[in-house]
């Protein structure tokens, strides 16, 4: 009799196991997979490995050895079934023992999907959509959007004061938010395949762009930083730095923006406001992240600006998908209500 | 042997007691008391009644009867020890035999504190603070406010979209948050003792400023109607009605503002820009309470103008009290941090 509540929390430690490779396992997916036992403990927990190395089924197989023999496998992708660089998860699965699948989130993929009819076939017990939440916006939220919109999935991050301003009077702005969001922007930025701003945040602020550990050094691995806009940038921008590579796009239209990036899934659109004011009146942006800080300052540039709503009937509309506190800010991720 | 877990539950009935007859205590502060029998359940609840009449602890012992004696007696305030239109209650208290008196709040009115030696003095278990922080930023908050600062409380009061719009560019704002926020706001103007608005907002929109019940009928009780500035406002200003009072104050100062309601503890600033920004520039703003949108508008006037602030370092800086959903909007509501 298989415990369900077991084997969600099972799918949020696959989730969490996901979340830590998100971003090192392009073009493959950040998958997290947990083996439990017949008796339902945990036997093995496997992440996607980069790009030629094993997947997580195989990894959590590896770590629960002869304990896989009757347990379940928890994933949060279904099980490949094609015979890539590694072989397909399914067969290993059915190789280890295992009696019962559970994972969140089918493979839109037609050259992975049907892993879960391979296993059901052999006499699997197979149960989809666990969890699928969770990884939908979670680990798994810009390779699916990929897959399914055939484009990569573009955030749009700012930082404002309560009244939605950007900087102050004079211009400046360091800091609005506190160092609890800063260390997470660093944080994630080294997750992202892409970063883009306009020619006006180089101009202005002269960013590195560069994903940044606590202590100041670079990040592992960069996203690829992106200029949009058709004015020149001096060839002593730091964005043209040799820390990071850079793609500087003489073009001022958002769909042009986001072909170039198409096989660079997760794209964060770091500002400025023209910027984010054209890819928001252009229908490309799928999430907002915005960062709230708990200041006012009745004066300075705003967050965004020119993003085409004349009047209140046509104000873009977002649905809350949560509200966080980072520190003294906070954190409200939104997504687009699509009419 | 006190259960104070069963105690901590009786004072947030009290809060809740207290809360909904907020606004129509005056001048006496809305209070709630509950009274538990020896066996530590509810005997009876009470709060204010309109001036004149009965005190929250007088109506709950009425409503325990005998079951008082020995029992515990959970006020949101201290007991009043004076004899003003009704008896003291700390009299009262020690008549019906309350063995314990659990309170949040001390009486800070020197005519009225006393309650508790009183009743220490007579054998009566006392304990002060229990739940202070539920009373002091709930309803006994803008009467604390006034007793300890000598003015009204000012909360200032603003919708926006999340960046920072009021209106968008033609100036068309209806409506920016979603009708829960608005049935809440109607809610909370009945409890107040004034709403305050610039000349700006009364030629540009033309407002009521009435409370209103769900179904549009006028609440029972209107707080009085204030409008700040030097321009005239036209005699057909809806704002001049007889639906409320109305208070026209020629001046351009928040101070001579503040002043001139010394006697209405519960102030609203319901804006627009130019006089929340004045309000914010003198400091006489206690608590801000944000709506904001899930919308975004790129263009539009902004929450707030000119609060005197001209760089990021002079930012007007606010804590966070609570951040709550109301329907797609968030509320916040926050203090000022004073430095
Ligand atoms: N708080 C935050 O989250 C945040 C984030 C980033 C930046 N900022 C601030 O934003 C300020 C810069 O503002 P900004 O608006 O100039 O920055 P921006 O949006 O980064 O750059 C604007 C430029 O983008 C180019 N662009 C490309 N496509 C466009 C389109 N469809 N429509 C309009 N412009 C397009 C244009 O450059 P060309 O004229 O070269 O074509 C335009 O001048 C800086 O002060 C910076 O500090 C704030
Ligand atoms: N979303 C919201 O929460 C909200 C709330 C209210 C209003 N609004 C919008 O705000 C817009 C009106 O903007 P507004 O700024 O004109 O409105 P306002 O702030 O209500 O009125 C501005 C006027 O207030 C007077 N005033 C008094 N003391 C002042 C001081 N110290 N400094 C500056 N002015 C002072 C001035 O009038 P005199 O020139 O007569 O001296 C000034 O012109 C309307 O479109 C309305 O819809 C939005």
């Amino acid at each position: 009799m298989p415990d369900t509540a077991q084997e969600l929390t099972a799918l949020r430690m696959a989730v969490d196991a996901a979340e830590r490779v998100r971003g090192t396992t392009s073009p493959n997916p950040p998958v997290g997979a947990v083996i439990l036992d017949a008796d339902g403990a945990i036997a093995g927990i496997g992440a996607t490995s980069p790009v030629g190395g094993p997947h997580a089924e195989v990894l959590a197989l590896r770590a629960a050895g002869p304990r896989a023999r009757g347990g379940t496998a928890v994933v949060t992708l279904e099980p490949c079934n094609h015979v890539g660089r590694t072989g397909p998860c399914a067969l290993a699965l059915l190789e280890a023992g295992i009696a019962r699948v559970v994972y969140a989130v089918g493979d839109p993929n037609p050259s992975a999907a049907g892993g879960a009819e391979t296993l059901r076939t052999a006499g699997v017990d197979v149960v989809a959509g666990v969890g699928a939440d969770l990884v939908e916006r979670g680990p798994l939220r810009a390779w699916l959007h990929r897959q399914r919109a055939g484009r990569a999935h573009v955030t749009w991050k700012f930082a404002a004061s309560l009244d939605g301003r950007s900087a102050a009077a004079d211009g400046t702005s360091q800091w609005i938010t506190g160092p609890e969001a800063r260390a997470r922007v660093h944080a994630e930025r080294a997750k992202l395949d892409a970063i883009v701003v306009g020619t006006g945040t180089v101009l202005a602020d002269d960013p590195w762009l560069t994903a940044r550990r606590p202590d100041g050094t670079l990040a592992a691995r960069q996203p690829l930083r992106v200029v949009v806009g058709e004015r020149e940038i001096p060839a002593s921008a730091r964005i043209l730095d040799d820390a990071a590579e850079t793609l500087v796009l003489r073009t001022r239209d958002p769909h042009e923006v986001v072909a170039a990036l198409a096989d660079r899934p997760d794209v964060l659109l770091e500002g400025g406001p023209r910027l984010a004011g054209a890819f928001l009146a252009a229908g490309l942006i799928d999430r907002v992240q915005a960062f709230l800080s708990p200041v006012l300052l009745g004066a300075g540039a705003a967050a965004v600006e020119d993003a085409g709503v004349g009047t209140i009937a046509d104000a873009l509309r977002f649905e809350r998908e949560s509200v966080d506190t980072v520190g003294p800010d906070l954190l409200l991720n939104l997504v687009p209500v699509r009419s």
